[in-house]
């Protein structure tokens, strides 16, 4: 056995992103004491660059120490009592994790059903909440992994609060790739993930608490399920003033993270927005000139997770094969009912960038030739660099 | 705001322990997917190398995306239900911590207490398990980083199973450090942290789980708690053959745990024990001849994990600011009822050397004549020496 050299990758797959060498050498700093007066400070700062990322001036702000799906455990854990009764939204793999959550939490989900790549139905969560009038959380994805859709989070939350509940908010996806406002929508709790539109290495969760969340969980009846997350614990240590220890903190993975939001402060929020907007519009150009067709109607469309549907006849499992073998690009499979039917193309972050999209057009254009597909050689790119260049 | 340049630091505390270079390289290779081939080639490399430190065969050996104390959690979550009795030995913090997982798990925890500095004692949780037929685990912690004292992890096993009772322990100081033997032992469940004697990144929870606990994990009558941490379903990536997504592997992490293993296995581990012996005996020798006392008696004292009496009189918070500034050493403050009274000096791994001995000592000596305290000039050194001379 010896030292692992992993193979060389472009990553535009549903994550993680390419991580940009700044992070990575950053990730690779010596490791402090999670007590250290100079590792505190940068906690401080690291918290003020999450608050920007998630454009919120909740003091509950901060990275939980594992990734994404225990970012969701968390909101979960600390918001949801056993017996409360929560809605949640189902349109993806994503949204049927959160019911699980609920129900391991003892609470008791009622589900606002969506097809599989459509967004959330604004309607269907008024009339859930009409008929559940004792439901007091609300919980959806922003960004849907899994399918590509894009739910419309500022008009469920205010229908969320109409009807006196709560909301958590999956932003695993969105974060950094597309519009997110907590403050302005008013977003109750909310979890993301670093492996995505942040460009960090993956194995963190950001999360943010506003203060009706941090009122309930501070007034919660029963103790929360779990340790590890309870945030009336975890707070002890990020919570600032005099830091009591809670757990040892991923060290080297927080410098990373600290880098990785710094750069996205460097661009701007706004700027990187507008960037997984215009690379988006180039590559779908270029799908759709290869003949591919989108899972999700293009006003419900993520600019950062293009799923495709595959052409019939084509070997999905070949095909990714190959993008890895000869173009050392990864992209994603099929995920839940989408299995071995879409692929999932990621332009997230720092991997999103114009020799990405014209890197996996080209490389996606041979392969499928060599599958037999009946593709016109060129007309991808060109039509991805007609967009690029009027952009 | 900018990049974090962390100080450099000498890091004998309760851990995080150094990492050496090598480890910090491995982490910041670049960024490949989770369900990359070579990557989950690199998985099955890190499943052995995780058995062969913890001397275990069982297939169910991996580790957790998330610190220690989530993997405690881990095996609490998976192998408590709710009415279970659980007996839970407590002699420093971290048992403490195992006893609220069990409360928090919805388990009744039986506590066999001993004071904080003392080994776990065997006759009393036999007296326990007489008086608590209808237990069915026993917890407790191999190495009491809050103390120092280190429990008999074999013959406390033997009492447990001759009860007929599951055992979940505590290695998170203890691997890589003195010898701990998973198999042979017939322990049923551990977890361990990789910040300690590893002296890798914090931030990972190897665990191992044997045939039983598995057994268990598969027949329970209640789904676990956590989703994130539900064994059923992590198996389905870590198991091996057809790998399934359950959650984003924190990938980089995994580089640098593979690193600090192989490492480990280049030295071996008996080897690593006897480092950690050896020269815990000079760091004593120095540490008695300058007058401090051990809190935990010799015969129960862990090498890597050295708590001191704080001299009367001497400003514990002074002291340890000024070794931080002028020495850029690290040692660890008291925790829970020990806070303000030891100071607990770790020989952790990559730490654990020769030069980190002198130079603790040296520091010490000055800090400590600087803070008042009569302590004869070399005397310490000279007493670390005779013993490293002789080794």
């Amino acid at each position: 056995m010896k030292s692992f050299h992993p193979p060389q990758r472009t990553l535009m797959g549903p994550g993680p992103s390419d991580v940009p060498p700044r992070v990575l050498e950053a990730l690779s700093r010596p490791t402090i004491g999670h007590l250290d007066p100079d590792f505190v400070a940068m906690m401080d700062e690291l918290k003020a660059l999450l608050q920007y990322a998630f454009q919120t001036e909740n003091p509950m702000t901060m990275p939980v120490s594992a990734p994404g799906s225990a970012g969701m455990e968390c909101c979960f854990v600390n918001l949801v009592e056993p017996g409360d009764k929560v809605v949640v939204c189902v349109n993806g793999v994503f949204g049927g994790r959160m019911k699980e959550n609920v129900e391991r939490c003892g609470g008791t989900p009622v589900l606002v059903e969506d097809p599989w790549g459509r967004a959330v139905d604004p309607q269907k969560l008024e009339d859930t909440l009409k008929a559940h009038p004792d439901a007091r959380i609300v919980a959806f994805v922003h960004a849907e992994t899994s399918t590509g859709a894009c739910s419309d989070v500022q008009t469920l939350v205010d229908i969320a609060h109409r009807h006196d509940c709560l909301t958590i908010v999956d932003a695993v996806t969105s974060l950094g790739g597309i519009p997110l406002h907590v403050d302005a929508w008013g977003v109750d709790a909310v979890y993301s993930g670093t492996q995505k539109c942040l460009s960090c290495t993956p194995g963190l969760s950001p999360v943010s608490f506003g203060e009706r969340a941090v009122a309930k969980i501070k007034n919660r009846s029963h103790k929360v399920q779990s340790w590890f997350l309870d945030l009336n614990l975890v707070m002890g240590y990020w919570g600032g003033g005099k830091r009591a220890y809670h757990h040892t903190a991923p060290i080297n993975a927080l410098y990373a993270l600290h880098e990785a939001l710094l750069i996205l402060r460097e661009e701007g929020l706004e700027n990187a927005w507008a960037r997984h907007r215009r690379l988006h519009e180039a590559l779908k150009a270029g799908l759709e000139a290869m003949g591919l067709s989108f899972v999700v109607p293009e006003a419900e469309r993520l600019p950062q997770l293009n799923a495709v549907r595959i052409p019939e006849g084509v070997d999905d499992a070949a095909v990714r094969s190959r993008l890895l073998a000869d173009y050392r690009l990864e992209i994603g499979a099929g995920l839940g009912e989408m299995a071995g039917k879409v692929w999932r193309i990621g332009l997230m972050g720092h991997a999103c960038n114009t020799r990405n999209v014209l890197l996996c057009l080209q490389a996606l254009e041979d392969v499928l030739q060599r599958a037999g597909a009946a593709i016109e050689t060129g007309r991808a790119l060109a039509a991805a660099r007609a967009v690029l260049e009027t952009g």
